[in-house]
């Protein structure tokens, strides 16, 4: 396998290491990741994440596995562990699917399934590319715009989705600024998205994700760029927990609100966002360190990962072929 | 000064002694409050919070001061200090200006500040009753409502303003459930209001604040109910941040939004939420533990502590005097 590199991923000395997302932004930890069922324990827990991301990183971790001598029903075993290892983004499946097509049309071909997850992770690049060149039109100089969770460098294999639209626009010499939901409860925006914003050096203010909607009153906000996780047929959009409150709070103040994600994020066998499975993650994320050990017993916990955006409060999806209206998926 | 008792604040063995709000869930610890200065201090601090309750606290402990020999000029000093502790909740002008008029009025007789004193926390046991029994009727057996931050027995001298409703109902034998936002960034409702139910029995669950727009789209809360920091006289309403959000949010889905606060809590010089002043607090707050220690050259953070609700967002404000229109105030 080829040498490659991202921000949360990398190929090297014949090693794969993902950058332990969850120690950001105090420690930059790379972990290396020796086969497939400690990658899907990574994927489980956070230490990779990003729609996108996921999908290359279980693709390479089984082309890994395969270059390594791992037999045909292995190797199918882990992928299947893989697949199952988080259910909303459909990037995941997609990816797994491909190198599970390839390897039976040529008999496990070591080399085929390699080149296969090499050309996954190389198209991933690609594809940002084209969704922040599309994107970024949309931008003006001197807008405010508004992203939630992290959907950068961090979450795909390339400069990421939404963010990879505002850091294009921003490349491209127009004066922005970046408000950051911090998005809980996992504060992906506080702790990726302002560690991405301080490494391009775009300015950005950090705001809990209850202060969205006083900016908005306020006129502070211009456009709201998110990623997606999965898009359904009619073009409603699973992202991260929080978007759908944003995407109410836009419609109310009229202001535009974008989701990019690229092709690969359709799911053309789902009708609309009721089908999408939502992941249900565990009571603590919500807790942290502020519940007594004993509070389990008599506070439940409501914690879905995800959301469903209808159709309806989406003004534009950017994808690598276009920017689209949602009922145009 | 009588013994007085209260969820989170004490006059007892001639102490003055607040319970550390900060430090809930995890420790009931109570710090006996030696000054006017200190009470101020305690009050910046959140130490000791809640519109109504900041009033209280500080009208005792200058109170105490009197008692104890302090000076009419250190009495009117100490009540400017503590005036200004915070400047967005008017309950805590309101209580100190009635102290400054008793005591100017009786030639600071420290009989009449005390038993002035000793009026507004009792007034405030008494509010809080009327207020409950005036909500509660606005709770349906098998309702499932939502509520912001604390407004509970720990925000006032008694049962509390919307949590005091809530708690009504249920003493009531009306079965319900109560969706608690956790309320960044201090998570009021996930340290505070959570441990209130759980002493209270009543059923509960936690939810970050970005959560409660999918609960309102899959039709599971029927009701919202919030405190208020101030009201304006057009019936805007300022309440801890997110409130604004959510009453977006309840609108879009037409969902029930009720504030409840004492009439105290109702500024008449002020004609709308525009000239409500908002307190914005420190970045670190935010951040938490989170950022790294530099992160502050390069982030910004927006902290406002409340957002203002305009008057035709909210359904009624249930007050000690009667449940009315916002028109109405």
């Amino acid at each position: 396998m080829k040498e490659m590199f991202s921000l949360g991923l990398k190929h090297v000395n014949n090693r794969l290491e993902v950058l332990d997302q969850r120690r950001l932004p105090h420690d930059e930890n790379w972990i290396w990741c020796k086969e497939p069922k400690q990658m899907a324990e990574l994927i489980q827990t956070l230490a990779v994440r990003g729609a996108p991301l996921i999908g290359v990183a279980a693709a390479l971790s089984l082309a890994k596995y395969i270059e390594e001598g791992a037999s045909a029903e292995n190797f199918l075993g882990s992928a299947l562990v893989l697949r199952n290892a988080r259910p909303t983004a459909v990037n995941l499946m997609y990816a797994i699917d491909r190198l599970i097509e390839v390897s039976k049309k040529n008999n496990f071909n070591s080399i085929k399934i390699i080149e296969e997850a090499q050309n996954i992770f190389n198209e991933d690049v690609s594809l940002c590319e084209l969704i922040a060149s599309n994107g970024e039109r949309l931008i003006q100089n001197g807008d405010n715009v508004l992203t939630h969770c992290n959907a950068g460098g961090l979450a795909t294999a390339g400069i990421g989705t939404a963010l990879g639209v505002i850091r294009k626009a921003h490349e491209n010499g127009k004066k922005i600024h970046v408000y950051v939901d911090e998005t809980r409860p996992l504060l992906q925006g506080a702790r990726l998205t302002t560690w991405e914003l301080r490494r391009l050096g775009i300015p950005h203010t950090l705001l809990c994700d209850n202060m969205a909607g006083v900016l908005m009153k306020e006129k502070k906000i211009q456009k709201i760029f998110v990623g997606a996780d999965r898009i359904a047929k009619n073009g409603d959009v699973a992202n991260k927990i929080g978007t759908y409150s944003l995407a109410v709070l836009a419609f109310y103040h009229q202001i535009p609100f974008y989701v990019a994600a690229p092709s690969t994020t359709v799911d053309h066998k789902i009708p609309n966002g009721n089908y999408i499975p939502i992941e249900n993650r565990q009571a603590k994320e919500v807790q942290m360190s502020f519940a007594p050990d004993n509070c389990n017993i008599f506070s439940h916990v409501f914690n879905p990962a995800f959301d469903v955006t209808p159709h309806y409060l989406i003004t534009n999806i950017i994808l690598d072929t276009g920017v689209i209206l949602p009922a145009q998926v």
